[in-house]
């Protein structure tokens, strides 16, 4: 049994961790860290979790944990961190975009891989520090990456993504109040997102530099959970060649399958799947591409790396029921 | 044309009334007073008006127009009274619930009228100052009265109704983020709501003083808008007596109608409508009762009230099409 | 007062068609024709005309009317006409797909004219029949036609667009059962939806004859209303050239504005209006455009030609109060 | 590893069987009956289990299996045991209302248990043949065995529920159509719901006889999973001893808890949990219950009986994590 501590313990992520960690084997949830609710029974946030564990709060770190998962908002990890000094035999896993792309990965002398076990596995098995790839980025990413490791994106990748409003986090927001979300759509960011950066530093590690754009343009749905993404490009081969391409890609894969029928997002939801269809029109192949945004895109990816980190079964504590309605 | 002027325009109810008065043929919208939006647009707040209007919030108030609608949050209304005089030719239709209760219906000299055309009709057209009823109170008050006008409540009322997210107002709150709402159901303030007093103050003009309870549970309900509410009681004659009865109390009625068939909720979203269904098991009489919160439970009245107070048509400016889907 | 007659009453458009007439200052519904529900009352079915009419549904056909609306499936207006001969004055105008591309324009000696009034206003104003344009196409065109018109269009246009559910009918179907919709995206026809051969003809017809693909993504929400569509092409002017050709090219449509902010789909919903908004990443053009898919993309349109065929007000009986929540 | 077969294995209670026993540690799937889809991967039908399983659907059924579930529509569990006859070491857990009556739990020489652990414990763990209870029926039960346990009930019970659309099956409805039920809320059979024979049997059973009737109105709510139930009824102690009570009758309960705090539906969606809150009003105690009606109302509750029948842990397989979003 390892020792896990939780940073920013009442937000989405932290919460998925805790409900995941609680059935996990070998893990030991030691403190889950929240200044704001320190004292208070975790089910009181997470208010599922009443009658599994009367838990509470801390507003005291174990620097000796085996593993901390950092959950705080985007721009606070490295804050956190330069103020509370972890064991060296603390592994770290950050679920912020701060030390996702090459040049933030090195902090305080270590090395954070980026953690997308499809093209990193061997890393992370031997990594302490941890970037957890975003929730977009995930999705997203596992569409194009056996494309990109075989430098076949030849021409401008289209993206049309959608995500539930988990994905804009747990504070108020105009866009996340029910009266404005429910049966509601609209985009943010057009071209502009902030998982572009991951997007890209991927596409360049394998396929080679290019001018080829990822046009990706980003929308809210009226769900609570998932990303549903689109993605198409040029592809001269036939389908039935990308199909054969894609399954040996991800043969090994634990959790991303290539389906043969269309999809739809709940096939996905609540479960650490990427679902992946392929279908070809014309010279276009378009690629289909499905994840829970808090689970393969969030603390399920969090808990794989983890146990990849410390040899556990890497579907441990992630074979999960979709609720599927 | 007469004037009107809209105090606190930001909100739900301001902005129902401003998309009904802008099509109503004998009005003209002199102003919407927003502290916080003045100078802005309209249509930058509620923005399916864009293409509608290019009328801006003010921060002033014409003291001098015809009739005013106060849509300010509840207790706000005598203070915003004590600070703006309007002339004696300008009628005031509060929305809150400050006057609503005889004990609280005379402020500033003036008298204000419950606004429930249902009973009141002929008050409400000779009336300068109006108290409009509270949403779950309309519902409530329109599935009994034609029972308590006959003096036939004799045993408790058991009432169980369910709102939409529009009802708890514009500002965010935990119960209104959506994923909190989404595909969930609550209730809150168990058999104590505050239109509770409205209620009671009705059946006992009509049905007379007793001991009869009215056991009301207040459900939150995972769409935006309507309420939907079912209302039982010990009836001893038959259900076609019932429906006669009511039929005929609503005969008159502009907007309230008695459906031969089992309800449902979408039947008056987005319209002014109460739909009224009787059905009868053993002993109990089983009343169902449908309304737009925002529309019979708020604004639409507002209008009707307006309507039956200027004499125009009672049904001018509020015959809407449902969205139904 | 013109006579109209409706051609399948129960379905979606013509439960819309039916909504909107009632209120229309011109006209009378003479008759509504649906072989399943003859005799029996109009608000069985569309029930929230319950209150509002007690006119029933008929069998037969007064084929003297002075319009008749065709509301049939896909496949069988043309069966219909050639069963039912209406009067040399009956102006006819179909919803479905059968007479909207120029090769299949002329039926019976009768010429079907487009009916999309942003770019066919004159020749639907002396038109006797009128093609009604399709939802998505509807949706898409207006996104494109300002450019089309200025020849604008120089390199493929990507389309991603999501529509409720009512855009599938009301027939049972596995992807409109509420346990599989709710909470979920998927997509349909990718890259060969009907509409694109409507679209496809209108590019043509303003841009001239290219290579140039529409490529077009079209996905199911879960909602019932509305069509959100963002197209994305090439335009190597600057934004405020493209927002002020857009603002002139609809400075005389009566239900066609250009927002300044991003949209979204509540705004247009239970509206016959298109809302369009302009933005631009490098050398992309992003055209956003929101209809509800059953009125400016199907029965508000039908009644805004009737109104042009007629010489009414373009927007008489359109003047629609959106729910917005 | 015991071996299970699954009969009328397409609907919404086998595939939530096979979600949850395919995680079993205890069970190996020996199974799934479909006529309608023999032959076809599970995975067609349930396909968020595209990646999990490619066991196929049979027409075959292994009449030696351990223990067999009889997923069928309701009164077709008598005709399938009459041609299919199964070993007498396979148990049998019906899901359907066929068995659950005490006056119909003979057939075929078999007495049937009324499956609720909650107080057939003893019974069940001896048990050879299982009726499993009602989803509502399981939901108001919870609420109120711990009163008629102690004979605490003493006047009628007044019922308000409501269910999601997986309540009503697979099977396509009006009433399942997204369209309908999208933001909409409605009631069916009020007052004469089927499940009301199993309720007044558990109470007669355990609080006696008595003239006390369960007032209870079932509705529909615009969600996929679960039902919230409030139940009333007079209670002349105080609140702390209803607390002390029902806490000391579910102390031993594997997934019934009690919480401090109002409760809403999503804390138990996707789990095997019914949670429970108790609140007093004047001399009414109002009673909360919450389940997901798969789950803990149906497939969750079979396996708990399973894992009783068989001595395993009672919660093995049920340890689920929800989606609370």
């Amino acid at each position: 049994m390892i020792k896990v501590g939780i940073i920013g313990g009442a937000g989405y992520t932290a919460g998925e961790l805790i409900r995941l960690l609680i059935h996990h084997k070998e893990v030991e949830i030691d403190f889950v860290f929240s200044t704001s609710n320190a004292g208070n029974k975790i089910c009181h946030i997470h208010q599922d979790l009443v009658g599994t564990t009367d838990q509470k709060f801390t507003d005291s770190v174990n620097t000796k944990v085996d593993v901390v998962f950092l959950c705080l908002g985007h721009g606070n990890s490295g804050k956190f961190l330069a103020q509370y000094e972890f064991s060296n035999n603390t592994k770290i896993i950050d679920l912020s975009n701060e030390f996702r792309l090459v040049n933030d990965s090195e902090f305080q002398g270590n090395s954070y891989i980026y953690g997308l076990p499809e093209i990193h596995k061997t890393a992370i098995q031997q990594a302490n520090y941890i970037a957890n790839p975003g929730c977009f980025a995930t999705a997203i990413q596992l569409a194009i990456i056996p494309l990109a490791h075989h430098k076949l994106i030849k021409t401008d990748v289209h993206v049309n993504a959608v995500t539930g409003a988990t994905g804009a986090g747990t504070s108020l927001s105009k866009t996340t109040h029910y009266t404005w979300r429910d049966n509601n759509f609209s985009y943010y960011k057009p071209f502009t997102h902030q998982h572009l950066g991951e997007i890209y530093q991927t596409i360049e590690h394998l396929n080679g530099n290019s001018n080829n754009k990822v046009h990706f343009l980003p929308n809210r749905g009226n769900f609570s959970r998932g990303i549903f993404a689109t993605v198409y490009t040029k592809f001269d081969d036939s389908l039935d060649t990308a199909i054969e391409l894609y399954k040996d890609f991800y043969k090994d894969a634990a959790f991303t399958f290539i389906s043969d029928d269309f999809l739809h997002l709940k096939q996905v939801v609540n479960t650490n799947k990427c679902l992946i269809h392929l279908h070809k029109h014309e010279d276009q192949l378009l690629i289909t591409s499905c994840i829970d945004n808090l689970l393969k895109g969030a603390s399920g990816q969090a808990i794989q790396n983890m146990n990849l980190m410390f040899g556990f079964e890497e579907s441990e504590g992630l074979q999960l029921k979709a609720n599927f309605f």
